[in-house]
């Protein structure tokens, strides 16, 4: 393909995203395909001889749109948030067509040093302590990872190479397996499954702490499990605080459990993937109090800042943990200027990175700060009109506080009730939601993921939840 | 930003990628800036209004360009190609648009079904053994990985699964870090750093073995290494067996390595991450040979195969050893269809993944499997042209067999003049190199990387490392 049809290609697709997008509320939001739908609407193998675009352009909505589900839609309202914003879209364009891969600052300065100073607008925004700024002259800095789930990991295996160096000064005469069997890190029971996943990928046991009333881990509870840990001989060397669960978007008391990590010199990674973003609002920074306790700080501006998938937002008040514990330095990846800008290959799992900071730095301009606060503050809106029409319904109850865009409810009564409810409303296609069960209780999730949406749809998905509930009592 | 807007600022950006990639032969190829250019080049921190997106386009040259390595530029001959073409990047703006997150079948149908189906393509291009298909109906099948380190990683996480559970089975005394303390993997000492890095992030030991005179692992060196290991009570667990490596391009002998991996019950793994897609071609496929012993095969479409970046190509024989490592299944990721097509995130490290497949289907049809073929043909071919310029200046000497698009020469003489050297070339900053260094031979790289390229760029490439040498001995 040569650049004139680039040209065309490019600009028919610009529009078809445009009209994809804006329409994009028309669309049945869970698609109807069975397992195995795709492969007999395509040929067997590659074809030999090229093909023309247009002809590819056709087949978007013969092959792939009828098994998309559509996240961007109004009536989405499982997980959490996905980003996805025209900014961000043009910006994911331009570092496609630079395609470097920033390994190293020598590999494409301006790919390195856009992503230090975005991470440090982005750090100012939240307010977080100046230790973790670059721009504060300290050892501290951010990073963009892939996901929340590489950021967890990543500081685990900080974490642990610090950790193994402390025990080894004491200890000289254990080895490191003696060591790793010995270490332990500690979650919330309501932390994400990325957490016990980083664990296993680490080596590393994980002990899950069990969550309050409001399902928030309490510093009274992880002082008593480090303690008893400590007692048992093992090593406590990690915790992560999430603000801002999957369950049910509730905030780990970081001031209680910050406090008591430090003291027991376990390193503390706070999780704050989706409810991060909310932090740019001052009214909701309070979620983060006792954050100068921190080693480290994720959150995703590609869940709830408008920055597409993948930009994942990390900040370490000291990188030399993570960097010094897999630095392995061909010479082939040697440079001249090295120590005096971040070598980011050292700083994630893998070695090749895309230059993701022109997303961020995009997306900042052309929104402004006001705008992602506008943007933050309508979404905990809808949830909230979501939630009063909810209460309202006197068949139903919240399962959870109302937290940020998520509202946790169900109807009164059994778990299997709730379980029916939610087959017959995804059944109905009309909207998509996904449940999560805390203590045993079950409960629907209704998290507000789009940036279309309007409160017509929240009445909307109101509604078709009320109507599923209808339809049920007269089945019954 | 509102639709109208964004047709004309995506549409301006297509325009301006057209023209930057078309003249890209035209700017320096390194960039002049020094660490910490960038900063003083914007404000310090995001503004509070959103600015015109004319401004930010403006600020690309002024901000951004100046700092960039021109990957895609003729004159790139540094570490080894990255994709980068038309077709990828339409396909790149699309996967933006959908922007689903494609962790499980249902959270977008098409988003896993077409990367299955788009992996039985490209295996079926290699001629990789039935067994790594899914349209075999085995257990077998395809994955898209962000890299190839993290497909390193991946397998061995999975081989240590394995043999894990295998090793409690016939101990079931010994605890697990009692038994990844003996674990051993190997991989030649040419093996790319990731490799080493996999074994410090799976916390397990690697041995190098070294190669033979033409820097290949070959049978009887595994064999040994494997032997006196087994004899020291070590549990040789993993092989890497590298296809192409990043040194001098050079091919293990999979044909040896994999029985004897296999006689040994040690999971082997090809790292095949640029030499890969020479596959396609019939005549390059002698170095596959051995591949059925494989139990895992990596190489990156997105390297040499026109496929922007990230696109590692992962298979896997029996993928439920990967999957069954990691497998964390919270409720709100379960779907009614478990089982019945691949989630895939249990199929990598992160928990989220973007719509990558749109790419390699883009990037299949719009070329066709001949002109894929034609480029990876035309790179072999700059490259025998550079090592003819080469060696016909009898200043120089090939450092290696010139494989693939790879040649590795140097001034015959002192490491230190070729040091002096390729600093003098990277000064002059028209082209660009890294260097390499085997068995204490210190070499330069000139690596094919843009699909622009011309044999008159062969021609004004080596007419600049001839300039540069003569620039030297007259300062001698």
């Amino acid at each position: 393909m040569e650049a004139p049809e680039f040209r065309d290609f490019a600009k028919s697709m610009v529009d078809y995203i445009a009209d994809y997008l804006e329409n994009i509320r028309d669309r049945r939001v869970l698609p109807e395909v069975k397992p195995g739908y795709l492969a007999p609407l395509i040929p067997e193998a590659a074809p030999e001889k090229p093909e023309d675009w247009q002809d590819v352009m056709k087949d978007i909505e013969r092959v792939i749109m009828p098994g998309v589900t559509h996240w961007h839609s109004p009536k989405f309202h499982a997980y959490f948030p996905t980003a996805n914003s025209y900014p961000a879209i043009v910006a994911d364009m331009l570092s496609g067509a630079i395609a470097c891969i920033g390994f190293t600052w020598i590999a494409s300065p301006a790919c390195t040093e856009l992503e230090v100073v975005m991470l440090d607008w982005l750090g100012k925004m939240l307010e977080l302590p100046a230790e973790f700024l670059a721009c504060s002259g300290g050892k501290g800095g951010g990073v963009i990872q892939g996901t929340a789930s590489e950021s967890t990991l990543v500081a685990l295996l900080g974490a642990k190479a610090k950790k193994l160096k402390e025990v080894k000064e004491e200890h000289p005469e254990w080895d490191d397996h003696t060591i790793l069997g010995k270490l332990v890190g500690y979650a919330s029971a309501q932390a994400h499954s990325s957490v016990e996943r980083a664990g296993l990928l680490g080596g590393v046991k994980l002990r899950s702490v069990p969550a309050d009333e409001h399902n928030r881990l309490r510093g009274d509870a992880l002082d008593q499990a480090i303690k008893q840990d400590l007692a048992d001989g093992l090593i406590p060397f990690y915790a992560v605080v999430t603000l801002g669960t999957t369950n049910s978007c509730a905030f780990d008391r970081l001031d209680e459990c910050g406090p008591v990590a430090n003291k027991h010199n376990v390193w503390v990674h706070v999780d704050a993937a989706y409810a991060g973003s909310a932090f740019i609002c001052p009214e909701y920074r309070h979620h983060m109090k006792g954050i100068e306790t921190a080693d480290s700080f994720n959150f995703n501006p590609h869940k709830w800042m408008l920055v597409n998938f993948d930009c994942s937002a990390m900040w370490l008040k000291d990188p030399s943990w993570v960097v010094n514990a897999f630095n392995v330095d061909p010479l082939y990846l040697k440079h001249d200027m090295q120590g005096s800008a971040p070598d980011y290959r050292h700083w994630q799992i893998p070695l090749g990175r895309r230059f993701r900071a022109l997303k961020l730095w995009f997306v900042l301009r052309l929104y402004g700060v006001e705008n992602l606060q506008a943007h933050i503050r309508r979404h905990c809106g809808f949830a909230q009109q979501f939630a009063d029409l909810c209460v309202a319904d006197k068949r139903f109850e919240l399962a959870a506080e109302v937290n940020m865009g998520l509202v946790c409810f169900r109807l009164k009564g059994s778990n299997e009730r709730n379980e029916a409810l939610l087959k017959r409303i995804n059944g109905r296609g009309k909207i998509h939601m996904v449940p999560a069960k805390i203590r045993d209780v079950y409960f629907l999730r209704m998290a507000v993921c789009s940036r279309f949406t309007q409160p017509e749809d929240m009445e909307y998905s109101w509604k078709e939840v009320a109507a599923a509930a209808d339809e049920m009592e007269a089945a019954e």
